[in-house]
């Protein structure tokens, strides 16, 4: 259906307010200079004049504003655009905006380039979606699983378990994806950020393991000095939690777009207000690195900006910008609800990929992209100005066969490749000087997860379950491990019957008994359902399953999940010598007898090592919101930019779909 | 012979005076705590008292001064300890020091390593070197060549063809390497930084090839202004070098501790003002990034950062610590000689090697270590008061064949492993608070190369020359690249004569096709022997062979040189992927036609996706110097810590022979 006839309350899209949602709809300069501020998607100059800009750290105005408008997904009114990109999705582009059916080329089949693709595809327009994957679309959404549409071979010992590579949890306050997973039919059913017991209640009872001591969430947020005390922070931290530590310093900055109640609450300051309050946010520390606003600004010791960093998970992104980590920890609210897709976030791709799949091109590496500028002189010797205005040559992997080579034209392209990637692929012409910036400088984060699988959930069981699974075993078992007089041989490796026999090699055997968790203590059951511990050891995160699968009595435990730095330890070494270190960490936190359960079957997953992902997400470095962002999304001649990088919400689903239909609304109305 | 009797002119050793420059010798806090300043080895506590320190910004003084000491190799009187530790590797570890042999572990066979394991064994000392690769010594340094110690398999097309997967020059100033150099009788010439012509002398001809323009580096010198306008830096700079601008932002702090004459050349300050000179700095700026430096110190618009940045390989490391790239741009004066080893870096682990054959045990990777400590109670099983006091548990990689657990005693033991790596090594007890943090924190760098094997080295080629061997392929062949009109479908890879038939398989063939630079621009010819380009494509920095190999016409270019940022590109993809995207942005600096001579084989290296090296070095993050570096390098009972990173030299080999004097010394007199 028309969007201008179904808006139901709402004032009609207008062309104009379609262009302006957009952004950056235009494709000339001459109409997007009327229409579009500095994020607009005027053509840069391939050779700028000098700028009279001042220097870095006093970003223009307008820059920040336009930075705060995207984040908050408003146009240059500050009216939100959230309700008409769900009616896009849900009714379809707008019926006005066609000029004709173009040829549109959707580079990537993440969820940014399935959403434009679909979108694009329904609105009549004749669509081409190039991955460079062989089997696989989704992009960063990656479950391992058994079959689903990439035919994957059964990752787990029980070929019922899947567990996610890449996103996990949905944010309910992320319209577009929830509206998405409505639209779509698909299950969603609660993620527990933090624990619960049998009836879904919050109990907070997992652990936090550092400096040697283990303490339960919910006692450290009674009581934290026993763990304060270990960081030895100033007597003024000793009885304060970290998560208040960190809140007391955030606070006068969120004070800059939303009041606190008398209870403590946040509430978000009117629209205007609320963009011009993050502009002076990104204005005053958009060239500040994490570490500098906590040891400058909120005037941190090093020893509690140790406690704060390692239980808050900012450690390893102490010098990325401050207003990244910032907004991950205001724009959710800490009463955000949480969601997870039965069957796997792959459903979202699987249930996108039906709309798609007669379009689709699997196997395509893009190598090469020419486009037709008419003031880009070049060497594009494929283009013209009567047409086709892209070029692109790919390559297929030849795996196991023929390496294949293919080239497609099109009117436009809508390019979602993360620039990590696109650093590698040829562009003839050159593209303006702040779309080559940023696609040189833009970071990109590491993050990796090691998943380890079990024959039972151990992490929800009592003491009494213990006692009878480990007598199970053998008579005393238990007793033995709570000694921490078990044989730490490796003999008792996935030693429970419902662990298939014949499962673990000798070889995989002796590296886990040579990096097996060696100490005495063997701490009390975890007795959690969902929820995650923490650790100042190389796991870090520990994240349980807040659902069992149906018909099966085990589970698989992210048993690390790390960013940064602490993601860079994983990924020096390669798969199979993670899973060791992966279950050490482990029985550091739950103890050693978890170890009976493992079925010697992990996967693990760096994006930063990933050839078709190229990291985790664009997370800023200091001075990059304002001096890249305005840049990343511009079009370049007939080329269009989606993906969550274009976003400023890097990593999140949403900031993929969003971006997928400002694209698409680009190309429609360009 | 004994180092008290063979000092000559120098004032002898006192064991006192060892104790003093170990910096870190003494075993226990009673004896420490009399002789050693803040970065001494007084074991920190397991749980530090609340810290009375100031916030991070304020580095305390002492501090400050540790690290300008430690960076400047001086005791804490101010005297260079270099002499002394030259004298160490010449005639031995002094005899006045030992109490009777002891039973040491040396975990880590890089320069470090087998520094300290060859001094301590000609000492007389019961030494075990242990090792986690399987064939082969000298960490980072390696070369990929046929044959060596590790009887590697041969990397190029030519079997005598070799080049350096790691270190690959040495300064001239460094004096512990060059003296080790120089006793171990290794061959040595000169390693031009800047291309030369036939005499040897400079003429920096290399291509500077930025935003679409390509300038010889000479001619930029003269002239700046095309490439300063290409990035649209204010009028102020148009004129002046990248290199120059940088000069005059970093002058004034460089004035801290040396003076410029009239000729500009500089000279540091004599001693206790040079090290209070460099004590100010670290006080000043240890909290700050490159990147804020620039912006608010040297006030550089971010346009000038970009170029300075790119033409001076500081783009991608502007997150990290000022200091570091500081020291890089001031220790090493413009008129420092480099060098290298004939035959290939790794020479000096061959002949280091050598000497502790009958010690070094390979394919022992160490998973645990248990250390005896009085004020640590434990979970330590393994060790007593009355010895060992080091236990270490090996695990071999088990490839082709069974995996061996296999543990080893000690009275003490010197840990070389990267802190990257000890991240997943278990130590019990927990080491001592500061320890446990710079383990976690201390940041690594990634830096990767790109090696490609030529059968001619073109880059020396005249335009004569190119015609001659173009033609030699087929009649016009010469003119087609010029007018870029060669076919692009990758026929012509690898189609000179000097190239062997059958090299290159079809999928090859298809894949560099695939990713072949397209542009029609043919520069001329090179003409440089040694030196390098830089460019803002993928491979950044491209350096050519100073020498040729004898009997060989070919010569293998390392085609990408990055780090950080840069480097994480090249991470994301698998080896054999890289190839392709290396060759084109060669072809981008130097031609299309380049492609006609390379063999098709490629070798690279990612230092942080690297399982033995786990990183490139320990590049660090604003604040580290002195929040961590007293730290890293402080003994925990009997561990003693050498490596590169417990230098202020990371990434150098004098920082790692520095620091195996260092800990030998410590073990020897503690």
């Amino acid at each position: 259906m028309d969007a201008s006839r179904t808006s139901q309350g709402q004032s009609r899209f207008s062309r104009r307010q379609f262009t302006t949602a957009a952004t950056t709809a235009a494709t000339t300069a001459a109409t997007a200079a009327t229409v579009l501020g500095p994020m607009g998607a005027a053509p840069a100059a391939a050779l700028p004049a000098a700028p009279d800009r001042k220097p870095k750290s006093t970003a223009d105005w307008d820059t920040c504003l336009e930075v705060a408008r995207a984040l908050l997904l408003v146009d240059d009114k500050d009216r939100p655009l959230a309700p008409a990109y769900r009616k896009i999705l849900d009714d379809g582009l707008p019926r006005g905006g066609a000029r004709g059916a173009k040829k549109v080329l959707v580079i990537g089949a993440g969820p940014s380039g399935l959403v434009a693709a679909w979108l694009l595809k329904r609105a009549g327009h004749r669509v081409t979606l190039l991955e460079a994957n062989g089997n696989r679309v989704g992009g960063r959404i990656k479950t391992f699983r058994t079959g689903g549409h990439e035919r994957a071979e059964q990752p787990f010992a029980d070929a019922r378990q899947y567990a996610e590579a890449g996103a996990m949890r949905i944010p309910g306050s992320h319209p577009l994806v929830m509206g998405l997973i409505g639209q779509l039919g698909l299950k969603k059913r609660p993620f527990y950020l933090v624990d619960v017991d049998g009836q879904g209640k919050p109990v907070n009872n997992a652990w936090l393991y550092v400096n040697g001591i283990r303490v339960r969430r919910s006692e450290y947020a009674r009581s934290p000095r026993k763990i304060n005390r270990s960081f030895g922070v100033p007597d003024a931290y000793l009885d304060v939690p970290s998560s208040t530590i960190l809140r007391r310093a955030l606070d006068p900055v969120r004070d800059e777009f939303s009041t606190a109640g008398p209870d403590g609450k946040r509430t978000d300051k009117p629209m205007p207000e609320r963009v011009r309050g993050w502009a002076r946010v990104i204005r005053k520390y958009g060239d500040w690195s994490m570490y500098r606003f906590l040891t400058e600004e909120a005037g941190f010791d090093e020893r509690t900006l140790d406690l704060v960093g390692t239980l808050e998970n900012l450690t390893s992104r102490l010098p990325l910008s401050f207003v990244h980590s910032f907004i991950s920890q205001s724009l959710i609210s800490p009463d955000t609800e949480f969601w997870e897709l039965v069957g796997g976030t792959a459903t979202l791709p699987d249930a996108l990929l039906k709309k798609v799949e007669d379009v689709l091109r699997l196997d395509r590496r893009v190598t090469h992209i020419e486009y037709w500028h008419p003031d880009r002189t070049g060497e594009t010797g494929h283009v013209r100005a009567d047409g086709p205005h892209v070029w692109v040559d790919t390559v297929s992997e030849g795996r196991g066969g023929k390496v294949v080579r293919e080239q497609f034209t099109a009117d436009l392209a809508v390019v979602t490749v993360p620039f990590s990637g696109l650093r590698q692929v040829q562009v003839a012409p050159l593209m303006s000087y702040g779309k080559r910036r940023a696609v040189t400088e833009l970071h990109y984060d590491s993050a990796t997860k090691v998943l380890l699988e079990f024959g039972r959930r151990w992490w929800e069981f009592g003491e009494e379950e213990w006692k009878r699974e480990l007598d199970g075993i053998r008579p005393g078992l238990y007793e033995q491990y709570r000694k921490g007089k078990a044989p730490d041989d490796g003999s008792l490796l996935g030693a429970h019957p419902s662990v298939p026999r014949g499962r673990i090699t000798p070889a995989q055997r002796a590296h886990y008994a040579a990096n097996r968790w060696a100490g005495r203590d063997a701490p009390e059951a975890a007795r959690i359902v969902g929820g995650g511990s923490v650790s100042d050891n190389s796991n870090r995160f520990m994240i349980n399953p807040s659902h069992p699968v149906p018909g099966s009595k085990g589970g698989v435990v992210l048993a690390s999940y790390s960013w940064a730095d602490d993601a860079s330890r994983w990924d020096s070494h390669e798969d199979d010598a993670r899973y060791p270190y992966a279950l050490r960490g482990l029985q550091q936190v739950y103890g050693q007898r978890v170890e009976v359960f493992y079925t010697g079957a992990g996967r693990t997953q760096s994006w930063l090592r990933d050839p078709y992902a190229y990291g985790e997400a664009s997370v800023l470095l200091p001075g990059q919101h304002t001096e890249l962002l305005p840049s990343i999304r511009a079009a370049e001649g007939p080329l269009r930019f989606a993906g969550d990088h274009t976003s400023v919400k890097p990593s999140w689903i949403e900031g993929a779909v969003e971006s997928g239909v400002r694209a698409a609304l680009e190309v429609h109305l360009g």
